[in-house]
């Protein structure tokens, strides 16, 4: 099988299950089944695994263990990037050892409202110190931005708004951008026109991820129109694992499994091994007690997928 | 919202939910609701729904009701074509009025064996006299070919395979092929060589369509691809409803629904509303008993889809 030409040779997944795909689950995991779950997610090759969130314990309960789960992966030879949202998170990260972080901005008035109780340009004020710091440490900072492509609140998000916070975020010191679609609403023309402009604005593409959710199923889609603009790092959840507050569907992240399927047809290396990848998600959601949202978990789960009796035509 | 560079103006939906996407439904589902179902979407504005099948009832029980269902959409003005599997399936379709047939063709011996107990060769041959009378009639054949990726017993298609047998139908007078990824396992790339060779071989591309199942999450990336390479027509089911029995996945057919959200924002003409389309897939999940697999369904189902009063960061 030979790769698509325009496609790049090589793809960095970076797993944000423990984080973002665990964050808003009821069923509070206990820190032992994280750690195993984010050894279980390096074994399968996973080289890059946001571990946990220093957030307020009462706000994100589930991710209230970060202390306890942290010193839990330190015989891990991955990168294990962890989300700050303030100066405060930072010094409990930092406090721990933790080699690389990331803030979440928001390209939209409405959700850093909602989600931050800011305005755009006060939460930016308010991650200042926080790269300027973590950079000082030579801890590198991955901003992510959200809402870039549209927000339940305002609708499509047009490139500019979204060009003008990645700016931003580059100038105060990110390493690196993630460009998230919260509410899962993009489709690939909205892809190409952000990453033009955002190219247009002098923004380098090798400093830009992409993280789609997979609400309206189009986050395949969308993934595969970003590689083909030359995006070679995309954030996925093992397993699916993951939801927004603002679509409550039952389908959150792009499944780490779907997104491999498509990387392994098209020939494109990651080094992550599927079956492994399928079993570890099979195994949280024993945890989790309900099965996976990923379609390719679903497919790979079943114990006899060929039927060699077959009475259906089914063309 | 412009359309990318490369993309069609306009699409036609195949609608296939009420044959492809019911067939293998063990809720048998009364005509009088399948002609509802058919009715509504019409309504929503598809202009080609696949109706039924006309293979033997003991084989296939959900579509047994053929001769009563059909004559219950006589005053509808849009293409309805029927499956038959052979001149006992086209005599019944034609002494109902059908205006439009299709065939089952497979690329692979196995498949072949296991759904048409012949040979490639044989249910060729089987097929021939079907398509010289139904085209003797003025009746329209549409020829599907299942198996054009991946097979479950041979794994991996080539494209030479399907190239075969897409140019022995086009001789025997098909008017028009349906590309089928019968277990949902192709990925862009193969989509990419498929149509290449096919065009290579002279078969026009306006005379295909694409068939994609979700069984591994692939459909809407791969649909994305052909319609980069200029197909035009697009099979899909209300809902996502349908499996197929070589995967017992509960994923089946590319939903409706996700295509058409990829469309409009594409801003590629389909003619077919979306709020109709739920609202469809909605009302016959409930006589189905199980929401719809859609994620676009799901997604627009939520009566509040917007939380005011977030408290978690999701980027």
């Amino acid at each position: 099988m030979t790769a698509d030409t325009g496609l790049p040779a090589r793809v960095t997944i970076h797993e944000v299950g423990p984080r973002d795909g665990l964050q808003n689950e009821k069923t509070v995991v206990p820190a032992a089944v994280k750690a195993e779950f984010v050894h279980r997610l390096a074994a399968a090759g996973l080289t890059t695994i946001e571990a946990t969130s220093f957030v307020r314990p009462d706000l994100v309960p589930q991710l209230a263990d970060a202390e306890e789960l942290f010193p839990l992966l330190r015989d891990l030879d991955v990168r294990l990037p962890v989300l700050v949202p303030n100066e405060r998170g930072l010094d409990r990260a930092l406090a721990l050892g933790v080699r690389e972080v990331a803030v979440f901005a928001s390209v939209t008035e409405s959700f850093a409202r909602a989600n931050l109780g800011r305005t755009v340009d006060e939460s930016l004020a308010m991650f200042t110190p926080v790269v300027a710091r973590a950079t000082d440490a030579e801890v590198p900072v991955r901003g992510y931005l959200s809402m870039c492509f549209g927000d339940p609140w305002e609708g499509a998000v047009p490139p500019e708004r979204t060009v003008r916070v990645a700016r931003r975020l580059i100038d105060l010191g990110c390493a690196r951008l993630s460009l998230g679609d919260t509410i899962g609403v993009a489709t690939p023309n909205q892809v190409t026109e952000l990453l033009t402009a955002l190219n247009e604005a002098g923004i380098p593409t090798d400093r830009l991820a992409v993280h789609f959710h997979d609400t309206y199923g189009q986050a395949l889609a969308n993934t595969l129109t970003a590689l083909r603009h030359g995006v070679t790092t995309v954030d996925a959840s093992a397993g699916g694992l993951g939801g927004c507050p603002f679509a409550r569907s039952a389908t959150g992240n792009l499944a780490t499994e779907d997104l491999l399927w498509m990387l392994n047809g098209l020939g494109i290396e990651t080094g992550v091994d599927l079956d492994g990848l399928v079993a570890t998600s099979r195994w949280l959601a024993g945890h989790l007690g309900r099965p996976s949202p990923s379609r390719t978990v679903r497919a790979l789960s079943h114990e006899d997928p060929v039927d060699t009796q077959p009475r259906r035509p089914s063309p």
